[in-house]
């Protein structure tokens, strides 16, 4: 793991150049003459560093005099964050991402018109930079299976998947794909399916949802569960009750995955401290709802913990899905977010701050309304409060702002603050990470 | 070329990690309670990225108020202007690599003593950034000889050399190692020599003094010759007599190299369009500094071109250096450049600003008085004034400010105005790169 | 009137200077050492211009290195906007004057202890600066009766009043003393009661509410009333019933004048568009309050035009009032809030934003429980949003922020956005101003 | 003094509102549109306030997005180094006054055309709120004599000298105006001739010399006087030779005078502890110079301390002057400020720096060649060096820059660093200023 913390696979310094060659054309597009007429308050795209660094949030660049160009309010997010990631992640081609490339939007001229990277000339150059970050790394697990590493967008802002092309590589390569989806199936599943999918051309034959014991304890409201602090004793006494009491976010989730017309299977990821009983009442609320299901122990078992899953996967395959998207590319972007907020998320009702009813409006007038959504929502709770728990309904979803990833393709609501550049802490990380006197790298796990 | 100029060997990515992994752990501390009392005014340590980025020369960080960091002037420096870069080039293993990190300065505390990257934390995980890219590059050339590629310190504000574990391994797997130093001998040799040299324990057994007609009549001061536009037609006419004005620059080029006790050989890199008179003068002129020369045509010849200057060195390097440091690690900083600059610049004597002087007195005081010097001054003149042309003597050298690359282990006096980080032209070259319809990479040469 | 926009009575000069010492003591403090620990961005105080400035609202101060001074996040407010011109107005005497400044927070230190103006050596000099404004400035009206004309403070973010000194010294001087107390009863008579009044010892012997058939009309819900555009022509349409509609308003304004023990005068100002019969409606509203009124028409009439009213208010004080505060010094600052809310604007509820809760509970701590409350909130509605008429009942008042004004002795809760700064419109009024050729002002109303 | 120096005559708070008012109006141009193009980078207006404050010096305004302006670079300068106050100081009339507002440079278009006040719509309404602020204050001195006081000008960035309108005032109101001109005769007297005397159309009958025995040994080099130390007790040691030693200073002082065409006389300003040999020697160098001279002791003595001098002075003036400006309108820029180095300086010669040589031109081009020059040179030396005594001749005057006063009228070479906002000290005088229990003032001399 250690390695591919680092720099492995060169997709990030990758992301990071290319991010940052587009900023520094913009930039020297206004400097030179500024013949596109781009306000320096104007310029949406942002620069980025893989490092977690607070003081790079909110910066102004360009000052000591004109010979160093125009002032300018900006910032880097980490490069996780960049729209490029999530470019590289969605492109199927090298064609197709110089033409993401190409269109991915950097700012607007006097006129409110967007401004492209094209349109600075900043796109050919970048996709050079970006060419041999888009073939996918080969690397193998410990049992000798291969296994395809490529990139890492945020599932917050972005869309949250290994890339396509990677999926396109495995596909061939054997004959069962197993692809992850970020968070929960509120997130995770929705974004794969309605975004990667529909750029991917690929259909999934089922999808396994993960659940614990312990997330349906918590979900049961019964457990004091803080961030920063150890968990509660309480939580690994044999309780069957809070597990059923949880269930109804585990239904939502199948649900959730249903509604894409894929089966699903459940995957009980069992722990030494969980209970028979417990894992009973999981296997119920899956047979109540249909669903095969499976008790799975990877980290004490390896693969062999993890056949019966695999079996399961198998049969469900069998069964067929008749995979369905969500929403058609020509529904409005307001409804498109009203369909997964009620669809999904089970929510009541969605409300539109001004400032985002007048961002959906202009991408509408722009052409952008065929786009997906890729909604930046906390992964913590069905709802946009990350503190509610279980499967509420009725409540009102709350849009603050909508950004257009339009390089990447999508439409990305913020149902929330969103921090694209995070902190170090008290104690970083990197304080115990050193070289010891053999040599060797100590304090990465 | 084209690979190598974007993500090849990784050292300079490496490169920007580690230097911007120890930016965000001094600003982690400021805002972590600040317990070594760094003032934001008092961070001598700079961020980098490999982009000509000219608004990011002189920028705010941590604005947004107290949750994003203290406010701060900074900046980015172009990363071979890092002084990770300069380090990676002279350790001369791992644990020297993380020895001259750790003893890094970063800035100074309230007393005014010096900060250093282990004081802060960072030195450690950077060491660990910096491992792979400690490993040199094993390129071949089309004629199929093994090349060593590593590190990319400027020149200028650094000591401008490959790596020192290049050299290492390169002298291990051959007969010859034949090395670059950077610039003309006043620079290149120079460092290469007290420097480089001083670090790895090395000592060379000739150097190869390239010149060339046209530098010749440059020198002469009889041709106009400017940046940016085409060379004069005149300078190609067979003019012996402007060859024989302009040799007293090579003449004291051939001197530097002799002065450290090392035998000079001079070669003659010759054009199509040079005539043989003026090949000729230049052989006299070598010939009567008693100095081995022969005429080269690696353009058009490759490797057959380059025969009669091998033959040259293999005889030199038999007739035995004598390599000697041009001043001992105890002689005080001040004198240490005042030797420089009479002995291999021919100053008459040596001007310190005010700041200079202050800072030497303060460098020495701190105990980095043994440490070599590393002269930041242009590599188009002998003097500090880029248009003077020939070998002046008796001039005065204007020292305006000193810095200390404590890591990288050399002190830097800054004899003019030396810019960090470029900014793109108006037709910046990333304009023609691009991805052709068959997915070929255009524009880059 | 043009003389008084501009320089006359001095009192802003006076203002923007003492504002602006202490700014700069502040910094200085920090620049020389800051023995107290004062964070760059934990300074609460501001600097003041009396212009227009938007540009001057965020600012960043201490650039260009150390020499001057360490770079913070800032900006200028409007004069009006000092918390020294509610100083102004507030203070008794020359003693309590100098009494508040010292008290005056401006900024906090590392531990987040409240620093004054007295603690950084710039109370005194600020006293000085201000000695003279304190005092009132005499001048007379077109009809020759003398008018004390003394400080400006802001209506939303201070208490919106003329100053205690000019009311001792108006009382004095005649036998009534008549002084304004900013926009309508909820804010105007709100604070002139419970902040001035209690700092002067002075109680009202009666209060004039000012209403307009306009006015009522608007408040009936029934006219679109567009902040920019011409007034609706169906506005000057006799309509007694649209004045009734509207009536809850005026009875609101008239029930807060009592609930202080105050005896109320409706003042019903004509304009000659009114009709007798919306007059009449005003009249017997305010008979039904059982209330004297009176018709006026100061702008066509002068002063015979208030003569009606004059009579009413000579009644009226003879009838006695039983002036009471709303609240007592030592009630928890949160229930001043809420006691405002209900008994004043006849809010059902008060939510308190997390930042505001925590900002009361530091200032009880800190020992300012004390202090009266200046409501930030705005003037065109009894509620919290601008566009809501009437009198409505049970609705929530929202605290956003909590600022402590200590120096001028108010805790400052935020129930909306205010603007310090305003700014210039497309066509500002300075650029009609100008001299003539005979050496006249023109465009000054 | 004390009310004089705080807002007795309100010029500086006009001067401040003017000024302020002009930058608004800038900004606000840029922001509403930006009509004629005016570069953020190349607003050459900037904010002044009256107080010394470092960290106002470099600051961004603007911040906050697009709602809040455009960042910009910018700074305050302390009032008294307005422009504005030059021009109210060389104003002849109000009519003049709205024309040197008008024609004021606020910066350059994008095309590097000058913007003038006039061209954003601010001149008619910075002359409005300067209207009162032209007419002279009337004050009397502790004798009874009228005094006029008005403006306060830099005299190191603007020509140092009280006003027009004082001067045509006081010389209509008695037999005689005395008016003083700053600094020396090099700095004080040359403004006073070229500038304000051009400007008023006025000619000096006498001008009076003043020197003390101090200044003169300190010219002799052989005194050890350092800022922020007490004198030295051997300055006041009997010694005449010392004065003899330092008066080439003062001949040069004498021939600047003669050199316009005006009388000299020498006033021997006496302090008790003066050797009467001391004041001989001075008498001396005056008569050998064939001047007028008389010892003075307005400190001591008041107004009969100065009767001889007087007298003097009356005599001088019955000579007759034959007053001369030392150089016509129509003499190119450069050839001015060459001329005042050589026959006011003593300078053998001027280096201008590449910029300055640039403005000078580009000042010519614009039309403003026939504009006087106003040097910012050091007061505390007839040469650009501070520390350089007595009367040098051949040295090189070196102009770094060059800016243009337009409104004010004079072309402004900057031969040295000019700091245009002070900063405070460390213990500054405002900690020790106070109202004291009864009311009184203290601290203030």
């Amino acid at each position: 793991m250690e390695e591919m913390n680092l720099h492995l696979t060169g997709d990030f310094h990758a992301v990071t150049a290319a991010n940052n060659l587009i900023a520094a054309l913009v930039d020297n597009h206004i400097y030179q003459g500024n013949q596109l007429s781009i306000g320096p308050d104007d310029v949406t795209w942002k620069r980025v560093l893989d490092v977690n660094d607070r003081t790079l949030r909110n910066i102004v660049t360009g000052l000591g005099g004109k010979i160093n160009g125009l002032p300018r309010e900006t910032g880097f997010d980490i490069t996780a964050a960049s729209e490029i990631m999530a470019i590289l992640g969605l492109a199927t081609d090298v064609q197709d991402l110089r033409m993401r490339l190409g269109r991915t939007l950097v700012g607007y001229d006097r006129h409110r018109q967007p401004v492209t990277a094209d349109a600075i000339g900043a796109a050919g150059s970048a996709a050079v930079l970006l060419k041999d970050a888009l073939s996918p790394n080969l690397l193998q697990t410990l049992e000798g299976t291969p296994a395809v590493v490529h990139t890492g967008p945020f599932a917050n802002i972005a869309h949250g998947n290994s890339s396509i092309v990677g999926d396109y590589v495995g596909i061939r390569s054997g004959d069962y794909l197993i692809t992850e989806a970020g968070f929960g199936a509120d997130i995770g599943a929705e974004k794969f399916f309605n975004i990667k999918c529909r750029a991917s051309g690929l259909a999934p034959d089922a999808a396994v949802v993960v659940t614990t014991v312990r997330s349906m304890k918590y979900h049961s409201g019964n457990q004091e569960i803080k961030a920063g602090l150890p968990l509660p004793e309480s939580l690994l006494e044999e309780n069957p009750d809070d597990v059923t009491e949880g269930a109804a976010n585990l239904r939502r989730h199948i649900g959730i995955v249903r509604r894409h017309g894929v089966v699903p299977v459940v995957s009980i990821n069992a722990f030494p401290t969980d209970h028979a009983s417990e894992h009973d009442v999981i296997a119920k609320v899956a047979e109540s709802e249909g669903v095969r299901w499976a008790i799975t122990q990877p980290h004490t078992e390896g693969g062999p913990g993890m056949i019966d899953l695999a079996r399961a996967v198998e049969d469900a395959t069998a069964e067929g899905s008749n995979f369905t998207l969500l929403y058609p590319d020509d529904m409005p972007l307001r409804d498109k977010i009203e369909t997964i907020a009620s669809e999904v998320y089970g929510a009541g009702a969605v409300k539109f701050d001004a400032a985002a009813d007048r961002q959906l409006k202009r991408y509408e007038r722009l052409g952008w309304g065929h786009l997906p959504i890729c909604m930046a929502k906390t992964q913590s709770s069905l709802t946009d409060n990350a503190s509610v728990l279980g499967a509420p309904e009725g409540w009102t979803l709350r849009i603050r702002e909508v950004q257009a990833s339009v390089g990447a393709g999508f439409i990305l609501p913020l149902a929330g603050l969103i921090n694209r550049m995070p902190g170090l802490g008290a104690t970083p990380a990197a304080h115990g990470v050193d070289i010891d006197h053999d040599g060797n790298v100590v304090g990465l796990s």
